[in-house]
């Protein structure tokens, strides 16, 4: 079918302010955007036609509203078929008539489809008004007739947009009210309020953790964040994706049941990299599930105690006592009791219900291995560590690392794999060799950190960006008078910030002292503030004491910023950055570094962990010894003088990012994985890379030109040896 | 019963940045706070021991607890009975031990009760590390144990606090968690995640509506925030007190119930005087309730036109439509049959359950009276006219004005009762002068616009303004380097903005001109960013073109925002200032020359509408003609200058507000006309002041030295021959 006409019965009727115009017109750097949500719905109308409802709200109140009616022919029709618009879309196309006209309208008039003419109208609206719609809420009957408009919203305008069920008894404001005979206002406007229940006070959609402590990704789906083919879109479409979807249909074939564990649904990498897996794996219809303990203050002060001996990061007094080892057990034990070890839980034995895979993510309930092979012996347990052990302090019996390592062993001994990031030095000589398997850290290529961001919204997080360097009486971002140079790191002693300091200091005094304020970059530093980490205030404090001491003569350019938990800000001041810097001393695997390429801005970083392998020196980047800033300084000095280096540097970071670090690639690794295991078949990686072994068994190996991960990284990652593997001969 | 030892089994850990308290002593003005939720748990521990539970929560994470353990005595025991303490705080008193101390603790180191236990904890914990608690959740078993906990966060920390019932199936994010089993520290935790669901995207509660549309004021009172006591105090609790607590008993003794009804649970002064009268009535123990239809974005476009239209500031193309007339009418009659005329609705007869008396306000639901009376026609309905009618053009015939009155008076004519704000010109002649009585409108001196902010709390909005200053590219605020001029008032055609600036210039010009600029005070314009409002997008654009071609000698001093629904930055902008103004050239009642003198804050206002009702000239503030920006100048000259003046002035205005603009004065009025309607009085206040018929009822009469508003008010307000009656002699 085709839409064949538009008649507005009721537009919007918000005022913008003409001196806002006037400030955004003079303002390059742009004026605040007033935040708002949208409601969406749709009604079927008399003969075939659409009712649509738009009704913008602040949070508060609602402000605005819109009636519009599409009149629409079948598809079959003499209409549709003449109509050239009629076979673009996604297989649903639309013509849009503008009110009064009687002929068609001509193709540049009009949305290509139903997707286009909703995109297009708020983008309009929105820029007509210097609005910022953050979140969105449709009813399921827009999603009927327009199926990528949620995830396209979010992916063009970055609406984070709810599809909201047809259960009246979910609309917070009215809970007594039911859609039946009301008017497509009245269900747009309810949209939002529906819409709004799952933002919390930061603005983010709220998490939610369902029945049995599941994780309720992406409010349990109702938030569509992106299309199954904008995935593809993410990898090559001929290895890494065939290869994904092979191994998923021969999971959904078994109808094979795959659970992750980890200890929090939030905060950090683990959690970030397991939302994105479950989406993506929602998407190709692999059931996967996640699931968390219910979070207690008191263990957690452990688990992360634990967390820092383990990386040789404690002070040497912390220890794990051993009222502290039976806290832990019982806590984990309560837990399997209370959600998982019931009959159809996650970890009973398959004959009762549970999972055929286990996957378990760090040693924070270690304990979790040794329940799960009691219920089901032969059920694939898989423990997964991101930590980057101190291997040497683990193996040095009597030393605290030792202690937690040995308690932590005594569980994890009996996973039938041990997964860790690509980097040997982080293996305790205790793990049977032949069960140690590598696969890098991911990240998400659609998700709030990575996605493109418009200009438009790009200006709107740098603006939120100021407006938080005010309220903490910071120095201010001139971008764009002038350009910045960007490290974005936790408050953490491995970030090497001092060496940052140095290095920007070496390239102003060095390179920069005679060229005028507007041709020198600023430098940011930004992290999330996690204030739970008496660490971070100290580096925190430590970074502005140096800037006021050694360096005061550049203090007043750089930025030190402590954030909030908004992904798409990070995105916009990585995305905006000239250069970004890593100059860690101590690392696992960083994935920022890849997206600092993937957004192609060139960055600098040290030969530390994992880093060297997602960087090619002097192609996507330059990796210098940690501390040595004056290298650091050298290459800032060449990426802003020489144009065709920072060009062909930019372009070459941007298309060379190996598909391993993405969320495609991390499910490749984790199917290949639970296909195997759960067809019995005896998978012994002896310290190879899952994602070579996936590659292979379906007859897809790497092919020249494909942009791999070095592998001898895992033999020593401490110089630049690495190199010539990347783009396989 | 009493404390006898504190033991901290675990205390908070949270590390403060040294550089941020260095920040914050250098700049008066402040740094921004944290903005942080908190949850605290109670639990009964080993021999009458209390296990205490405090989480602290970012509105993503939980970053921080404590534990702390409160051993405690009877109150019979000799300890406690020696102790002097356990004669202070209310009724229950507890005495602490610093842990490790064998010896009773003296006075000055520890809290009077639990309640100041609680508060110091937290006060301490955010001073020290510049966190804002702004919203709680604590277990049903703290408020048991410390009844006034809740209501004493809110009033003296300003945390919004809510109490969180014992129902696992509430807890957001661990749906599946009941609490039976979990440890305080656990509990504490849970407290934040599921007072954290009912708060919002700008940080406010969350308004909830209930079965039938009944408006779910306070959370359903979940949300705590004042007790009985707290409202006594704010009025003379001889007279006024006496009078409600008397009529409040006997509706209690009948069990009366009132039903009110008007449009919207949010946005504007009628609901802010609903939310406060329904609490306060909760307190009481008062059977009110609350109703508002479901929201129509078609209807109430056609709404505020016909408030505009009866305002008589409508365009004269905008009319009422018989269209329209039938919209209005059926879409009264949906919601009343959908939620209000069933068994048991407010709305059914009272042999059906109906209430006893119905109140309709403003005329956006008319038919609703009609309704009532069909239905019962001898149960007495009152209809309270919040809207400054253009009587003059409501009694012409033919005017677009009548045409709204006459469809709105064929339904309100039916009502028993027609209360108008005390200004005889808001009265159309239509209307049987029997039936009238006057009542002001009225604020709460305990809600977030009033209730007096510490100074930790008022330097974190000021901070906030600041903030929003910076993000709207506006002027910034340099108090307290400098002292501001405020007018808070919408941005509207009538509000006398121009005249506002006018005055504030002709001060500068005439008084200040040799003045050195720290000595010159700026001038503040704030209102609520009404964006459905076209006329306040022109006003605020009108605003800045006058500054830029009248005013650009004092533009930079001049700060105009537009802000969002946060109460207490309205209140700590309106405190903090030297001067208000509100120079309305047409008014209504506008209680914020009332809020203004009831912080000390002298006023210097139009004789307009009922301001001139509130406004002791030359006593508590001054009154001027509308559009006399000259005398303006000069009033603020003096309020500048002469100390003594402003001195007496500010004391004066804060010890002379009418108890019949309260919350409490409000109350008193509706419960006389509930009580003696529904006692079958036939009640007929032919242009009386409701108050006065309320207290002459029960022998309360005005005494001497009381504050009263001035009764011929209602006679002829333009001049300002209405004084002399506000204290009677």
């Amino acid at each position: 079918m085709s839409l064949r006409r538009q008649t507005t019965r009721h537009d919007f009727q918000a005022q913008s302010s003409i001196r806002d115009r006037r400030k955004h017109a003079e303002h390059a750097k742009g004026v605040s955007l007033q935040s708002l949500f949208i409601g969406i719905a749709i009604q079927e109308g008399a003969r075939g036609s659409l009712d649509v409802g738009f009704a913008a709200h602040d949070g508060t109140y609602s402000i605005d509203f819109a009636v519009v009616n599409l009149s629409i022919a079948a598809a079959q029709s003499e209409l549709a078929e003449s109509d050239p618009l009629a076979s673009l879309g996604s297989g649903i196309s639309y013509s849009v008539d503008r009110p009064g006209s009687s002929t068609p309208v001509i193709k540049d008039d009009m949305p290509a489809s139903l997707v286009d003419f909703f995109v297009e109208k708020i983008r309009e609206y929105q820029r007509k008004h210097f609005y910022k719609f953050t979140g969105a809420g449709i009813n399921t009957n827009a999603l009927r007739h327009s199926p990528e408009l949620a995830a396209r919203l979010w992916q063009e305008l970055d609406i984070v947009t709810l599809v909201i069920p047809e259960d009246p008894s979910l609309d917070p404001m009215f809970a007594d009210s039911s859609n039946h005979n009301v008017r497509v206002d009245e269900e747009s406007d309810t949209m939002t309020r529906k819409a709004l229940l799952h933002f919390g006070p930061t603005n983010q959609l709220r998490l939610g953790i369902g029945y049995r402590n599941k994780v309720a990704v992406d409010c349990n789906g109702h938030a569509h964040l992106a299309l199954f083919d904008d995935y593809k879109e993410t990898v090559n479409a001929e290895t890494t994706w065939m290869a994904t979807l092979k191994y998923a249909e021969a999971l959904k074939k078994d109808k094979v049941q795959i659970a992750f564990f980890n200890s929090t649904p939030q905060g950090g990498g683990v959690a970030l990299m397991r939302h994105a897996l479950i989406r993506f794996l929602r998407l190709v219809g692999v059931d996967a599930s996640w699931y968390v303990p219910k979070p207690s203050p008191e263990v957690f002060r452990i688990t992360k105690n634990n967390h820092n001996i383990l990386q040789g990061v404690a002070n040497p007094d912390v220890r794990l006592t051993k009222e502290q080892v039976v806290m832990l057990d019982n806590w984990c034990q309560q837990n399997a009791d209370r959600f998982w070890t019931l009959r159809n839980g996650a970890l009973a034995p398959r004959s009762e219900g549970g999972a055929d895979v286990i996957i378990i993510d760090d040693p924070q309930m270690p304990r979790l291995i040794k329940i799960a092979k009691e219920l089901d012996p032969d059920r694939p347990v898989i423990f997964r560590s991101h930590i980057q052990i101190r291997a040497d302090l683990a193996d040095q019996e009597g030393s605290p690392t030792s202690e937690v390592w040995n308690w932590a062993w005594e569980n994890i001994k009996q996973a039938d794999i041990f997964i860790s990031h690509p980097v040997r030095e982080f293996v305790p000589k205790t793990v049977i060799p032949s069960k140690v398997g590598y696969m890098p850290a991911t990240t998400d290529w659609l998700d709030g950190l990575n996605k493109p961001l418009s200009d438009w919204d790009a200006q709107y997080y740098i603006h939120e960006f100021e407006g938080e360097c005010f309220k903490q009486c910071m120095n201010q971002l001139q971008y764009p008078a002038r350009e910045y140079i960007v490290q974005i790191a936790r408050f953490d002693p491995a970030k090497g910030i001092p060496d940052v300091l140095a290095s920007y200091a070496e390239f102003r005094r060095e390179y920069m002292k005679d060229k005028p304020i507007e041709q020198i970059p600023q430098l940011v530093i930004a992290g999330h503030g996690a204030i739970d980490d008496p660490d971070a205030t100290y580096i925190y404090d430590q970074t502005l004491d140096l800037l006021d001491t050694k360096y005061p003569d550049v203090r007043d350019d750089v930025v030190v910023m402590r954030l909030g938990p908004i992904d798409q800000l990070l995105n916009a001041l990585m995305s905006v950055a000239h250069v970004a810097l890593q100059l860690s001393t101590r690392e696992g695997f960083e994935v920022k570094v890849s997206e600092a390429l993937h957004k192609g801005v060139p960055i600098i970083a040290t030969r530390a962990g994992g880093i060297p392998l997602q960087i090619e020196h002097e192609k996507s980047g330059f990796l210098v010894e940690p501390g040595d800033y004056k290298t650091v300084a050298k290459y800032l000095h060449d990426l802003f003088t020489d144009k065709t280096l920072y060009n062909k540097m930019s372009l070459y970071a941007a298309t060379h990012v190996s598909d391993e670090v993405s969320t495609v690639g991390n499910a490749l690794s984790w199917l290949y994985l639970a296909q195997s295991l759960t067809s019995g078949e005896d998978v012994r990686p002896n310290s190879r890379w899952i994602n070579d072994m996936a590659r292979e068994k379906v007859g897809l190996g790497y092919r020249k030109g494909e942009t791999r991960l070095p592998r001898e990284g895992s033999l020593d990652l401490s110089h630049d040896k690495t190199r010539g593997d990347r783009e396989l001969e």
